[in-house]
């Protein structure tokens, strides 16, 4: 078929795979559920007409196998399944649909590789039913909790209850944990969930870095009072002190490369229309690539927090309550995908950092990793009206091949050296 | 007694009053509820120990009355006897006792005057039952609308219901409208509810005027979006937007003489640490004594929300959901009340704007009005804490005996002169 054909048979298939859903606008499928066992069956027969050997392991993760010499390690690929409630039909799910037709071309193309290699629909990477995610990764990489298999989603089902339901023994998930010398790496693509690819009318981006990210409460506390009978130059107003820490947040973001800052939740007490607010509780995250611009702008915003409320008189509470630094993709797979992107006919590679988490995020505990990115649609994601146009789809599909086509000779020696390319740190 | 005593006797007075409450903390005294009746008893009793004839008027308006020459004009004094949920012992209530109290010295020293004098105890100002309130000077003004009898409390039981099950006729409301030749003016005596007083060291205030208020609906319309994917520079962040607003508010505020402007209100959508926020809400108010200041705060505060949004590439919706003008005290008035601070022995007359509504701003559209603060301890109102020292109530007694007294000499010029001093408006 024309090569333009294979982003429309990629919308073909997630078309099918989007009716595996609950009712209602958009995707909803979770894990351990009817729609998740339906999504699992469309794709093992996607991956089955492309060669690939299927099983679903115990974490409800699907492998589609293709295998290699005897004794060569594998190269993983593969993204999540599941979906937010309401959420599209592209985030995760297209990065295992992606790679498989990659395969299929190549194998259209009698190329074959000197490794094995796996395509792997993790069970649950949004955390949506149970309050933990990215499970399917942290089984493989030994990272897994297993005290998360008592959490209890809002049915009151726990999650060990799910799996057992579902047809998998979590008592067994110890031992699915990887061995590192198997494994080459990891490469995944995922819809980009933001506007700038679109905005550079690029298709594709090969992600340097996924971020860092932490977390703050903010309490700022002031003295409610009437709005009407107490003077201005003797308010202790928590708000106006909150205010002006959110435009510090701003504009820190906004002079420093690469750093993203939000004040996205702010209560405001008592919160009516005549009363000075007493006290507001805020959040504040903060993302950058690189742990010391994050951590740097962590403390330089504490700092500003201290400062604005001993300049008002406010009492301030501030903690970090969450920290995740950096996960760095393998130079060698950064160049390696690059190549890939240079070599077609698209507008070339752009580097870019990934400011969300992905499965990537786990699979780096494992193996050099990367990822690459398509263009989003109006940078939308996490709702009904997510949308991968088919070239950009078309254009990934290319990329992975493109990657794989790299390392086709199948003397020992090119797998060496794609061994070594790929576990280099160095850039 | 001593003279001292007589804060000591008010004291009395409003700690009987503030049993009159439902359990719980501070006072809770809803109108037309057992809380209600207990507390008219109570009032009855020190109403009629003054020597007043005591009657409840078709609104659950307790007047006391000190009958003077046949046909004199009523000077009218008094303030409302419920309070908000736990409430204080003070708010509305002591400003029925003092008046009281200061007749009742008055009538020790055998001073007689050239007027009828009425203390009224109105049922509800601070509409916490009913989405209505200053009904009994309403009602008294010709300004009360009848449809408000078909509004219903939390418990479904309408205004006209509550009203008939404690004993009486709403339907005869539109016959009390008084006569304005037959009232030479109202006088309200209140704690201050702000701490402007307790910090000038001073008991008395005298009211010049009641601030106007306009209140805004503010609504910010940016795009909500991954705090981790979506660029500073391509962000319309709602919540940055309306942090900018609050410190324009205040800002202009604190540079403007007696306005007061104010943030109280703000939700953020879709409120959450990951999501730049994509619609923020709030309210913004503003008070001023005079209306010209009021009004031009309110243009620049609705430009200035439009700069912003503008400059920020954020949907605004601004309306002005509620306005009040500025109610002016009696120049006559605010002489006569500073005058009889000045003759005694406290640290002399504060004249103050009244950032708060009060009953005497229902009453203006009668007939001059004047109102007397005392000062407040801490500025806390509205809450258990609530507290009048002793020495501030003396000194409200002191100030409305002193006042009356001036009128003392019972001939008619005399009368003649109070009348017209009272209603010029000039100041």
């Amino acid at each position: 078929m024309p090569e333009t054909d294979w982003g429309a048979l990629a919308r073909h298939w997630l078309d099918r795979l989007a009716a595996c859903s609950e009712l209602g606008p958009g995707v909803t499928r979770l894990p351990f559920t009817p729609e998740h066992r339906a999504a699992l069956a469309v794709l093992t027969e996607l991956m089955e007409q492309a060669g690939l050997a299927v099983r679903l392991d115990d974490a409800g993760t699907l492998i589609g196998r293709l295998a290699g010499p005897v004794g060569a390690p594998a190269l993983l690929m593969g993204s999540h399944q599941d979906s937010v409630r309401e959420g599209g039909a592209y985030d995760g799910i297209m990065g295992v649909v992606l790679p498989v037709l990659a395969l299929t071309k190549l194998r259209q193309e009698s190329v074959t590789l000197p490794f094995t290699v796996e395509i792997m629909a993790f069970a649950d990477e949004e955390g949506v039913r149970f309050p933990t995610a990215l499970m399917g990764p942290r089984v493989l990489t030994g990272t897994f909790d297993m005290a998360a298999l008592n959490m209890r989603d809002r049915d009151g089902i726990t999650l060990r209850r799910a799996m057992e339901d579902f047809g998998l023994n979590p008592d067994t998930l110890p031992g699915l944990k990887l061995d590192p010398a198997q494994v080459l790496g990891w490469v995944e693509i995922h819809l980009e969930q933001g506007p700038v690819l679109e905005a550079a009318t690029q298709d594709i981006g090969i992600v340097t870095s996924i971020c860092g990210i932490e977390r703050h409460m903010v309490t700022l506390t002031g003295q409610a009072a009437h709005a009407g009978t107490m003077p201005m130059q003797l308010r202790c107003d928590a708000l106006a002190g909150a205010a002006e820490l959110t435009l510090a947040v701003e504009t820190l973001a906004r002079k420093t490369k690469s750093l993203l800052a939000t004040v996205g939740a702010l209560q405001v007490r008592p919160g009516v229309v005549n009363a000075i607010p007493g006290e507001v509780a805020m959040t504040l995250e903060i993302r950058a690539p690189d742990d010391t611009t994050r951590e740097e702008a962590g403390a330089a915003l504490t700092q500003a927090a201290r400062d604005i409320a001993r300049r008002r008189g406010l009492g301030l509470d501030i903690s970090r309550s969450y920290a995740q630094p950096a996960t760095p993709c393998s130079p060698g797979l950064i160049e390696r995908l690059s190549q890939a992107v240079e070599t077609g006919n698209r507008k070339g590679a752009r580097l870019m950092a990934s400011g969300a988490t992905h499965d990537t995020s786990a699979m780096a505990s494992l193996c050099p990793v990367g990822m690459v990115f398509t263009a989003c649609r109006d940078g939308v994601s996490h709702h009904p009206d997510e949308h991968v146009v088919d070239g950009a789809m078309l254009s990934g599909i290319l990329t992975l091949e493109r990657f794989l086509r790299q390392f086709q000779q199948a003397d020992p020696a090119a797998l060496e050296s794609a061994n070594q390319s790929l576990h280099s740190r160095k850039p």
